[in-house]
């Protein structure tokens, strides 16, 4: 951790005062920026000082900010990512290690480590931040809030630094469903039309099933009270009854998604290390070995695979189809646990094999914060098809709010 | 002109052989890469002599190019982009005018005028070029070409340099349409399986409307042609039927596709003018005014309505729909002409006007080289539902080939 860094407890590398642009649906609200994303003015880190130092502040704002500020919402602060966002953890080696507010000897969760801190510590009604591999909705799961990631690419990524084309999105960490529900809508552009009720919600069993018994139990009790208050039947299906029997849930990550995310991710960030060579943080380097010795080549067949199971996956979605999961198979590991090979493997394995079923199918997914196991956050996400940001976010309402 | 710009007959800024990676459906193929996506070892330059030296060389070829390396193909050559590609008339103040081999004292069409005279003249059988305003179509319709525009983000544009993220994408431009198919199919890991029959034709009477007479008149004897050939019957849609009687075709690009992708090239290419202040072509530098003075905020609603339209366009396509009208309103104006206000608004205000339509909705559209005014050839324009582009591919064979 660098000398110079600011108090990390609430996630803040720079105080900000960005008053709004216009009047509009976000009046009041105060949001934090996760630092992939742009502030005019401000250097961009991508989470990491190497990068920062290398690149000129931008002089425009992402667009996404300007969408904010032009709605009546005021910026607070640009807060801590992990290094180029290549993390689902939140320890940050130059940045510090963000406070779980609600879990504060448990990690918060990453990449947008910061944006769940700045929410979770109240620094902040809502933060902008990104989502690939689960970077929105771990740290939702993991500090109890709500975070949402939408279909990809539904929302502008100008001014959002490159990390994985094909996967990443934009997001929001609030700390209530009807601020989530308000910001998203402003960066969706969502119309106010309406969407259909949500008839079919199907568990996904292979992903409940991965979760700890706890966990189990406890999502097993929420979905209850859901049928208890709404009067819907809770449906179950496998993902081989969705894409096919010879594919397990691991597949989306294992065969698909992580060789996508890790040949992208060699084409933005890589191409700079492979020329800058830049200081890395040493959990950052570790994992990087992984991606500079990868044979993209070798993935072509897992790469193009992803594009079946994006078909087979939104063939199952109906309009009116919400699937639901916990969004993390476990509470967040405690702060300085993950020093061996498999604690690190313990605890990615299981989360990405359930973050990758949206990711692959470019879904939108919101997690909301309705479960506690010893005390600590866990989320329970719905996810509904692609391009049904707007039906998604009216169907959680009907169901849990 | 740079005194050491080769020759530009062909497009070509650097002849390479890179032979295929492995066997594949695109066995014995050759292709060009436009220059603004990455070939390893080559510096890109995003048609800007200033950005090609402010940047090093790629380690990785984007990923494009591998699948297409990956699947039989061989790339002969990187070629001429228009400056930042950003615009559709191919006259390059650095990298010389690329030749439009079917009428060769006019412009190819831009901003991949380099894939375009690489194809046309027989240096490749296919190139890998990028569209986001029409620079895939508009030199596919100048030069007799075809050409596709996939849906949005359905190709990875991992080491495609970022242009303008809600409307880019990477398409290509081929000698036949066998070409174009197996390029395409490769390039977005398309399943095999069966499509719907294309039912319903609709012809875009407001696109035709804006077309010159001659233009018109090849259009309709096509579309006549189509009509005996397949017993297909041809219906008729105004633009006002699709989204609401208040808008005419050219609100997709004045009210609402020009704002969204002037704001994102602020954030692109913008950002990095405003900071490294580099030599910029007397061309671009003049339409470049334009945007650094643009007022993204005013723009938020502009830039709203384009998910509007979206939306509403996408809703009027069946899976079995497919929407027709010429790719550009006129044959390619003669080399060197365009050097007043008069006929750059001439040549850009009506072409914008009509491939805004696919941009602004997300579609994939297929430019078929079908028509011929004055000798000059024309493109027929067929487009389908966000995301059908296997559809698309199998109607237009089926409709024309």
């Amino acid at each position: 951790m660098l000398d110079s860094a600011p108090d990390s407890s609430a996630g803040l590398i720079e105080p900000l005062d960005l008053a709004p642009l216009r009047k509009g649906l976000l009046d009041g609200l105060r949001f934090t920026v996760k630092d992939n994303i742009d502030l005019a003015g401000y250097r961009t880190s991508y989470g990491s000082p190497a990068w920062r130092d290398a690149h000129p502040a931008p002089v425009h704002n992402a667009l996404c900010v300007d969408q904010l500020l032009g709605a009546g919402a005021r910026c607070v602060g640009k807060v801590v990512a992990d290094e180029f966002t290549y993390s689902l953890d939140g320890e940050s080696f130059y940045f510090g290690t963000p406070r779980n507010a609600k879990a504060p000897d448990r990690v918060p969760g990453g990449s947008s480590s910061g944006s769940a801190a700045s929410v979770g510590n109240g620094l902040a009604d809502f933060s902008l931040c990104t989502d690939a591999g689960g970077s929105v909705r771990v740290p939702a799961s993991l500090c109890g809030l709500w975070g949402m990631r939408p279909s990809l690419h539904r929302i502008s990524e100008a001014g959002v630094l490159p990390f994985q084309p094909s996967v990443s999105t934009v997001g929001v960490l609030a700390d209530r469903f009807e601020v989530l529900d308000a910001a998203m809508r402003v960066l969706l552009s969502a119309a106010a039309t309406s969407t259909p009720v949500p008839r079919r919600i199907f568990v996904l069993q292979d992903a409940l099933e991965i979760a700890d018994a706890a966990v189990q139990d406890q999502v097993s009790s929420a979905l209850d009270r859901i049928a208890d208050n709404t009067g819907v039947v809770l449906e179950w299906v496998r993902f081989s009854e969705i894409v096919g029997a010879q594919y397990a849930l691991n597949a989306c990550n294992l065969e698909g998604l992580r060789d996508l995310q890790t040949a992208e991710f060699q084409s933005t960030v890589g191409n700079w290390i492979e020329v800058c060579k830049p200081e890395l943080g040493f959990t950052f380097s570790q994992a990087y070995g992984n991606v500079r010795t990868f044979d993209r080549i070798a993935a072509l067949d897992n790469i193009a695979r992803c594009e079946r199971f994006f078909t087979q996956i939104n063939a199952f979605f109906a309009p009116d189809t919400v699937v639901c999961f916990p969004t993390t198979p476990k509470i967040a590991p405690v702060r300085g646990s993950l020093n061996t090979l498999e604690a690190v493997m313990d605890f990615y394995d299981p989360t990405m094999t359930i973050t990758a079923f949206s990711g692959v199918a470019r879904l939108p997914e919101i997690s909301a914060p309705l479960l506690t196991v010893d005390g600590c956050p866990v989320g329970l996400s719905f996810v509904a098809g692609h391009y049904r940001d707007e039906f998604l976010l009216n169907a959680v309402r009907e169901l849990v709010c």
